[in-house]
């Protein structure tokens, strides 16, 4: 009821129009109705200063807005200092309808507004065209997932660093591999990987395929190569068959291009849509805790959501995080511009994957959010909204499907 | 037809006593009907030299009977050189047609008689007083196994080196553990180990809790300490939880005592009696291919069910077999008796295990066997008669079950 007063009052006080001055120098050029929508279009659409800016920062994050274009400043310009609600003329009546709709709609939990800032997980990521998911592929790829046979000593498989019973990945900060040496970089989870949109904390491989040939041939991992592989699988008469089912049709289907596509398809299969927050997502209103809800208020109110967007709450893009000596996706592309720059981690399951950070080096999860508040979005958080916005981020923890979890039993390797 | 014969013709033409010699000298003095079945009784039980001798070396194997008393001579003795068949007068005519009865049943397999050599595996193993098998506690060993952080890198579970995916064992010779340091010996089987009588190769641990206290705390293992193992429980709550329910009314259930129940607790479920060959022994006359019954055969004629025996193939007793540097049993004992002996290996999911021997120092099991059959038996076997007895060891694997492989979600272990 408040909430529809200062609505209408909002209406009645303030102007279509704001003063000139940044818009007009900044944002009018480009905001004329054809390259963008126009003031007003824009003030009938976002009705506080805070939708408005969590939307610029979406559209900044993903290149297609300029960045620095004093966004805070032209927001105030439009909304005024306090973040008032405005509203062209044109169907008010309407929009006060629906509002007090959704009102009643969502009164028994004033957070259900929030739901609008994320996405329910599809049951499947993105399948590409050369890499089709038959039941066939994904059996034989979750074998390989499990069979440490494809590695150097034999001891590592894809599960040792990236292992289903722990969240999909390891308990380290950076990996452990082949003799004992470190990897760089803290192990990302395979879980909901599918819906990245690029892989590897610098993005260096645009699929999970590309993915997936890195950590079996990196020296501080499992340290094989291409003809390791190839040679043992095709060693194992029941792998010799399963390829054959797997990829029909070609002569020589025990290539280190298949092994990778097999681990790609059994990889797009370990998603975990059943967490609370999904289940609240589609209507369970009392799938999450009020504590839960209230974090989950402020993530989106920080604007934690301007990177932390989309099913699994990454951009998939990259954002600058000065750190450590790491230059991060500077490595990968060596322009300046993007030193120091990783892709935005998802957020599933995140409960269940400390150490955080690209390093590893942060164990607690409230930490770890008190401290992106404070870099990149220059926000200092109370312990209270820190810890609240840690039990919203520990309701993404979901489950992963039985079949994924069901260890496969690996021919013996013994020759006849 | 032509056995019954035999059996008919032998009982006409032998007497019941043997000429005075070996029997009189080394076995009456015994065989009184006292402390031992007489001559007269043992004729009346082992139809044929080789049932005896088979008997002979279970009883000399299990420590019931001394060794060295020319066996061999007595039962020349008892049976004649060709081994052939004696028979008591008493009850002739009822044992004839029990014997018709078998080959009746037994017509469309001949080496049904080959069964009684073997026993099917039980659904679970002995239990001990102390350590019920709760659901609770199952629960609670499962994810213990499969969970990294028992040791000190947080990098190796129980199920690294006995990898439930590959047999219940690992690929290596002998194992990689901490810092990449390599075991002493190989791997076993967790298996179906419960069966066991003592574990490890040189019997050093009693039971299973005895046992996983090993590895858990050696350094080329899991390199963990009781209080290491004890902290990090306790610092999880739902580790706190689940030992409360595994454990109830202890005050302090996380101990290091507890964890090793539970794990020997899950252990105890990890049988495999669906393999071809226990199908075969309740009954299922096609659960093995001729090979394999060959192989079945070769198996008992040749003597390696004097060891290999019971519902796993294993006596649980120690056999020399002087093989490298490796004194075996002698080093827990220092009884110079016990140079180079080594506590028979079972033999379920022995075609999954390789490599083999205690140094994992041979890949084909067909090597193995014929190397075993010279070492322990005295016997150069055909290349060809390998082959069976390895077509036969192929025939025991099993299917672990579903429950025990269906990788636990483990608790995250980030504070909050």
């Amino acid at each position: 009821m408040r909430r529809t007063l200062i609505l209408l009052s909002a209406f009645f006080l303030s102007a279509v129009g704001a003063k000139a001055g940044v818009w007009e120098t900044n944002c009018a050029g480009c905001h004329n109705g054809v390259v963008a929508p126009t003031k007003s279009s824009l003030l009938s659409k976002f009705h506080t200063k805070r939708e408005f800016m969590a939307k610029v920062r979406e559209m900044v994050t993903q290149g297609k807005m300029p960045p620095g274009l004093s966004y805070g400043k032209a927001a105030r310009e439009l909304f005024g200092a306090k973040g008032a609600v405005h509203h062209s003329g044109k169907g008010l009546k309407k929009r006060v309808a629906a509002h007090k709709a959704t009102k009643v709609a969502s009164a028994s939990d004033p957070y259900a507004k929030y739901k609008k800032f994320f996405k329910p997980l599809p049951a499947l990521p993105p399948i590409p065209a050369d890499n089709s998911l038959t039941p066939e592929k994904v059996k034989l790829g979750k074998m390989l997932y499990y069979d440490p046979r494809l590695s150097r000593s034999k001891l590592i498989s894809c599960n040792t660093c990236h292992n289903i019973a722990l969240g999909g990945d390891d308990n380290q900060k950076t990996s452990l591999g082949d003799h004992w040496k470190t990897g760089g970089r803290n192990a990302p989870t395979t879980l909901n990987s599918g819906f990245l949109k690029v892989q590897f904390w610098d993005g260096r491989a645009p699929t999970l395929e590309e993915q997936a040939k890195g950590p079996l041939q990196a020296h501080v991992e499992m340290n094989s190569t291409p003809e390791i592989v190839v040679r043992r699988l095709k060693a194992i008469p029941e792998y010799v068959k399963l390829f054959k089912k797997a990829f029909p049709g070609e002569k020589d289907p025990i290539t280190f291009e298949n092994v990778v596509k097999a681990i790609a398809a059994f990889e797009r299969t370990l998603n975990t849509p059943n967490s609370p927050f999904q289940r609240y997502l589609l209507g369970d209103t009392n799938a999450l805790t009020k504590e839960q809800k209230e974090g989950m208020a402020l993530f989106v109110k920080y604007g934690c959501t301007a990177c932390h967007n989309g099913p699994v709450l990454s951009d998939g893009r990259f954002h600058r995080l000065k750190w450590n000596n790491d230059t991060g996706r500077y490595r990968v592309t060596k322009n300046p511009a993007d030193k120091y720059k990783f892709r935005t981690p998802q957020l599933l399951n995140v409960a269940v994957t400390a150490p955080y950070f690209h390093d590893g080096s942060v164990n607690s999860l409230k930490k770890a959010v008190k401290i992106m508040a404070e870099k990149e979005l220059g926000k200092k958080l109370t312990d209270d909204e820190a810890k609240k916005i840690a039990d919203f981020l520990r309701s993404l923890t979901g489950e992963v499907p039985l079949e994924a979890r069901v260890l496969p039993q690996l021919p013996g390797n013994n020759p006849r």
